[in-house]
């Protein structure tokens, strides 16, 4: 089916100084360097890259804003890198099936700012401006998922660039389907070893008319992770539910000159439909967080107010690197039952006592998701590495998992077998029957 | 690794008796006669009975509670039925983890009947009193799915059997993870021709303590779809969205000697965190179907009333039956972007004064899934059929999908590749991967 090429279909740009730019992740850590980079702007344009990588046998590492935290990105030997960033049209946004579609390199804030005047809003937020490509690739969440659900429950549809070159469709843009194979969501996640993603259908939700935010200081991290269980026990409408340790609230007090308690805190949203539901809601917050020893509420209700208190957790990793200035940093990612949460973030502390490392953890609560932030230099590296390590297997063995949301990438293959059993020899039969040729993200989530 | 047997593991039931009842299904629809009936009652007894059939070259069809519509269990030559309806343990109970694990056989009332007591359900409510493996196999879903989602939004994890007969635990009981590919979603919905289900953790949710539910009738279909997406689109919290058409409503006057407007109505649930929560939603509810032209309006606020407002409903099935005593009952499943519900009802409605069949409307609105359903008898069943596939070529062509909720099956295969296209190819490699020798649940979903 395909025959030789005398050259590629794309321009592919071998400048060193482009090469060296990809050969560093945004965390810092280098990879071998490229063979190039090509920078299509459509599906033909993907599948023809695609074809002539199948002839040629170049591997491919597609991408889409970089924001990969686990090395997805990093090349492991000659591949060549497919940017997406510039396939970025919003093709279509469906105020009535509360529905977008978009390309790839479409970035959340990107899709937001077009769907904000339908009263829309694309609801998974990792943080990052990430792509909406990168983000299916690494099954992506954030603060939002414990009320929206990640990206496998925010893609109804995907189109897919398969190993041979050719398009399929996976999924269909309705809110529910029984209609053969769950190919959509084995895409999703896949980070790009299984197929390249090149167009995408998403839900939109009703940005809500009646917010109200909350930041609560606790004399322990079990009464906050008790107060957020009894939240979600309530089935109070919470949207956000963010726990940010003691050290962090140290280093927030600090950067923002503030006098906040030193200990514990949450950060909460609530959405409500009706401003009577609002006040019910906040009131009902403030009785559990009182009935677990808060020590300070703070509650915002206006948008000023709100987006106050909130700036305070989008600061917390600024205000972490204001304190151990010239540091890297290191994010984890376990998540674990809601019954061993507590425990996971007092391991988290114990460990980095007794390893002698500055962390600090800032948890998704209400997902089980626990990210302890380390500042390290070359000189500690290895003792940083061995801290995520051990958290990790004490995930692992509560029933936890190694990676909630940041995706296994090359820095946690390790953990798969551990993780999986033998469901490992699965993933690795699926790989090698969707990419024979293992020219998709070598060596990334497993080795065929 | 497999050896010669002298004979199965476990005993087979091959009297005629009992062949005969696995014959035909629940709508009354018939197979071949299978060659015989196990029933294993836990994970090592189905492993072994999937190596001996391994051995053998004995086909398997695996089920539950046998609620399947669209003939998954009917055996298509000389299939071992494997039954599961047997391995029905409740293995554990987690209110802190908002999780249970139990068997394939445990059935949806069985589980609730069990959490109630910690305040929590298992919310997916497709009518009939399923089994969770079964619901599982076919992605079910149903009236609650508008705010808690289907199966795969509420397994977290499986055990699964595989062909070679080797068991692999798929995902992890955890709110969320973006480790490895996604094969706990490939399993669900896929029948049991991939796998059979042992276990499953699924995902418990607070029992609401203020529900209110609303009957409302309107002047059309349209007026009755727009009032449903305003409630969606104000973010009300519906669990429940309902469609009855104007037959569906005469038919339940004559059942129950009521006197309801007969015309298209809404029922609907809210869940509320408070008192005054739920009064602001309903009264914001009862201000959209007003400006939707509402003819009449009952608000059910007490558990009797709520249960009262409800069996109408739950009866329409036997509202039906009773007005076409006799009859047998075909039920379609379509599902339609939202902005093609309203057309889909229509449509049905068209096609059945059209073809000269009594049918009515039943419709999960805020999924947009359409259920009609359609008496016959063997006098006019090709009709029926006639009217079956226009209405899913109708749905086809607007985006949507054949099978909402009930599966592919044997009776929607042939409808497979004009929705999924040449993703059909990609299913089919999959199918021959997992199962070389095809003998999970053969002819079924598709033809490998």
């Amino acid at each position: 089916m395909t025959t030789a090429f005398d050259g590629p279909p794309l321009g592919i740009d071998t400048r060193s100084a482009v090469l060296d730019q990809y050969t560093v992740d945004e965390t810092g850590r280098a990879g071998q360097r490229p063979c190039g980079v090509a920078y299509p702007a459509n599906v033909d344009e993907v599948a023809a890259m695609v074809r002539w990588a199948r002839a040629t046998r170049t591997p491919l590492i597609s991408r889409g804003a970089g924001t990969s935290l686990e090395g997805h990105l990093l090349a492991q030997g000659n591949e060549l890198i497919i940017d997406l960033s510039q396939a970025n049209s919003i093709l279509d946004i469906s105020p009535t099936d509360f529905t977008a579609t978009v390309q790839p390199g479409v970035t959340r804030t990107q899709l937001n700012a077009a769907t904000a005047e339908s009263g829309l809003q694309f609801t998974v937020d990792p943080g990052a401006d990430a792509s909406l490509g990168g983000m299916a690739a690494t099954n992506a969440s954030g603060t939002t998922t414990v009320r929206y659900g990640g990206m496998r429950a925010n893609v109804l549809a995907l189109q897919v660039v398969q190993a041979d070159g050719t398009v399929v469709r996976l999924g269909r843009a309705v809110r529910k389907s029984s209609s053969g194979y769950d190919l959509k969501d084995l895409i999703i996640g896949s980070a790009g070893t299984l197929g390249i993603i090149t167009e995408l259908t998403v839900r939109l939700h009703p940005i809500p008319e009646w917010l109200r935010s909350l930041r609560v200081s606790f004399p322990t991290v079990t009464a906050a992770v008790d107060a957020a269980l009894e939240m979600l026990g309530a089935a109070l409408p919470v949207s956000r539910l963010e726990l940010v340790d003691a050290p962090g609230m140290i280093a927030l007090n600090t950067f923002r000159g503030a006098d906040y308690a030193e200990t514990p805190a949450l950060f909460i949203d609530i959405e409500s439909s009706s401003e009577p539901a609002a006040t019910a809601e906040e009131q009902e917050i403030q009785r559990i967080v009182r009935a677990h020893d808060a020590i300070d509420i703070a509650a915002a209700r206006t948008h000023t107010e709100r987006h106050a208190l909130w700036a305070d957790r989008h600061n917390l990793f600024f205000a972490l690197k204001s304190r151990h200035p010239g540091s890297r940093f290191l994010v984890t990612d376990t998540a674990v039952p809601y019954s061993q949460l507590a425990a996971a973030v007092d391991t988290a502390t114990r460990l980095g006592d007794e390893l002698g490392l500055a962390i600090s953890v800032a948890g998704h609560v209400g997902d089980g998701n626990v990210h302890t932030i380390i500042p390290f230099s070359d000189l500690n590296y290895a003792v940083v590495q061995q801290f995520s390590d051990r958290l990790v297997r004490h995930a692992l063995a509560v029933g936890g998992t190694a990676t909630g949301e940041h995706g296994i990438g090359l820095t946690k293959k390790k953990y798969l077998r551990e993780e999986h059993g033998a469901a490992v020899d699965l993933m690795i039969a699926i790989k090698r029957t969707l990419d024979p040729l293992g020219l998709f993200n070598p060596g990334k989530v497993l080795d065929p």
